[in-house]
């Protein structure tokens, strides 16, 4: 898409030199044929390093931009990044092309598999699984009946995906307008399963707004766990049932995250950390210790409060009753 | 069915002129051709002026019908309500008629549509979707593999639906025996998703009892929310992953539901209200306030509740040792 | 398999007279056929009566066993018992047997009807059921679109499972090597659903280790509720929308477990025991009561704690602010 058209439907301004442009990408990792955007000063020195063929800025930045990349001035770069994205948004789950289906894998008649995907040797896809374009399932990965997995996905070799899982859906993520509009980010990014990943029934996976969200070798996840865009996780990672890990949450290896435990995103939590069932992880924490309680402490300290509590309670009951 | 022969099946006591009901529906909403029920004397100012056919109600209350409404004596109306409904209930996902699929839609091969449902311009279906009967979708809505949407429910115009996401399942509605036994009320409402609403994958939104459940206009909901029966979003509200709204929550416009947090039902959140993560609602409470905890507080509040807390147990602590 | 064979597999030595096991099962309940683990001390007098044809067990514990019992030796049973799972496991929804479907049964097209499954009379099986091998669907019991079943599962007559449930996926069990890898445990149980239950919309069941997962007559489960492997309900409990119940947890009858609350598993709760929404029970209880909070509590306890503790924090603030 020419930048002049694309200036028009994201309420940008446009006075450089008209050129094409193929996708939406970030700062860091765009390239000639992208167009990027700044969101505030933050990344600043991102952008003036920037490979970006366009970039929508603000107009107090627009200085620093780099002498080759071209430029759109919003009062909310935010907001016009969001509206490009549905431009550049791709048909999902085209299946006009071929996959590519390993002779040694089983795959069900009832299923769909989407423009050169690739299903690689003893892969096992089960009645009703739904896999987008452009993914691969690495070798000997079985998935189970009516799960779907989105495209663009790289699942490794030795997964196992129970029934109804969903990886790769949209990230929630939206731009607002002054009115209280919420105007959707289309994510164009992608989920990637290392080897040896268990996922447990009904668990949702979304992708990466640009990049990946990634799932560490050897972790396992449990039933109706929601894990959000950009988020990581190490390798052996134990995900309990009903987690939630907000977007970009970055957890070491060998994390545990206890039942209905979660985090708010854009925070690390170290190697070896244990979160006991209900934690609730609002900044990073350091890995090897054990927290719990929301706000989160260190999970014998809460352990302790809530029976000091208890105890401090009954004593002031006999007080108050005294008034 | 003949009103005589239904008394027989719910345990009511049936004396009137005979006649024959097609269905169930509230008492504000029951015509001459329906039958409804008053469930205790909070509605009895509704049933004085009732247009149903007939109504299963208390003795007590009996001599209050309006004179074209016939009577059927229950000790307790509830519950032969709940029998009543299972009578009514249409077979589900009837495919025995065509649906209505306009030429520039796209519907995978592999989908279910069924009877007198109704596809708009532009629309896109997704390999595995089952659509129940009579169901409408608005122009240009995208609906990704596997989704289920129930019989009766109407989707606007430019929604997205993402994967694994159950719309119209029944709430979860019993009456309950003397001996601890649960009878089903069929759910007959439905749901409707006006325009430019997103749901996130594995989200269910329960139907409505009579009625819609409905999600208003631009709101945005994450992945594995539940929504029960009857609830009502105002438009361009937030509701992040893993909520619970329970039935017959109301939100006003612009309403953000953190992350898990949910509410106990049959009350009212004010326009441009905000929840944090975890907080839990159990009362109706204003708008334009930003709330949290369980029990639900201001949610600066809540904040400093805790940092005093944190606070005092250590002084407490000492005093607590010396004992 | 040949015990000399598997012995290899699984990292333990044996001495005995080589004989063709067919299956793993619990210590209780194994044939001559079968080969069990004895993970530790507590299950000592078991072991001494077992039946099974052959038992992993550590060195000390060895002496103990049956005359005709075959000894594999492993210095982390549990672990070598988790390496043997995986050679006993089936080729999960196999389809290379017909079923048997009564002619009253209303089975759409689009399907997936497992090796030797029996749906019985009246069943309704809906677009996209996906159904794996040796399952029996009960009378009149309806299953609404894209749930999933998996093998060697029982459902009751009555039954009403509504879109997108899966029921008998694999819980979340692993035994760990010295290095933080996570050695998957095949399960080779299933879920029994008794009479009468109703599941809602995105719940997960998981299937048990050996034996069942059970679901008590006329208990009724709500949407997005996790229940772990060999949990098991009493007859007519409620179970509310996004409850988590951890593996082996057991209610008796007419338990009520709130929205969002949850158990830590291998624990009892008693017959008309209700939890109170967001209630975590972490130990066992008696029933009749009503609890909530987390730690649990009585529920009257709990609301009268958060009034206390908000009093006492208002006078606290004074003297706080005082310093």
């Amino acid at each position: 898409m020419k930048l002049s058209e694309l200036a028009k439907y994201i309420d940008a301004e446009f006075l450089g030199l008209d050129r094409d442009i193929s996708s939406l990408s970030g700062l860091k990792e765009a390239s000639s044929s992208q167009i990027s955007y700044l969101e505030n000063s933050k990344m600043l020195d991102v952008f003036k390093q920037t490979k970006a063929g366009a970039v929508i800025v603000s107009k107090e930045f627009a200085q620093y931009a780099p002498k080759d990349t071209e430029i759109l001035i919003s009062d909310n770069p935010h907001l016009s990044m969001a509206k490009a994205s549905k431009y550049f948004a791709k048909i999902p789950f085209d299946g006009s092309k071929k996959p590519f289906i390993e002779k040694s894998a089983f795959v069900e008649k009832d299923v769909f598999i989407g423009s050169e995907t690739v299903i690689e040797e003893g892969v096992r896809v089960m009645s009703g699984v739904r896999i987008g374009a452009n993914v691969r399932i690495g070798k000997n990965t079985l998935i189970y009946p009516n799960t779907v997995i989105y495209d663009d996905c790289i699942v490794g070799e030795n997964c196992i995906i129970q029934a109804n899982v969903v990886v790769g859906s949209d990230g929630f993520g939206y731009a607002h307008t002054k009115e209280g509009e919420h105007i959707k980010i289309y994510h164009s990014g992608n989920v990637i399963l290392e080897n040896d990943v268990e996922i447990g029934s009904g668990t949702t996976i979304d992708k990466a707004v640009f990049g990946s969200t990634r799932i560490g070798k050897g972790t396992k996840i449990d039933n109706l766990v929601q894990i959000g865009h950009n988020c990581e996780t190490g390798q052996s990672c134990i995900i309990v049932s009903q987690v939630g890990l907000s977007g970009s949450t970055k957890l070491g290896r060998n994390v545990i995250m206890g039942g209905q435990s979660a985090t708010s995103g854009h925070l690390e939590i170290g190697d070896f950390a244990m979160i006991a069932a209900r934690g609730g992880v609002s900044k990073s924490i350091k890995g090897g210790e054990t927290y719990g309680g929301f706000p989160l402490v260190l999970q014998k300290e809460w352990l302790k409060t809530q029976v000091k509590l208890a105890k401090f309670l009954k004593t002031f009951q006999g007080v108050n009753n005294e008034r």
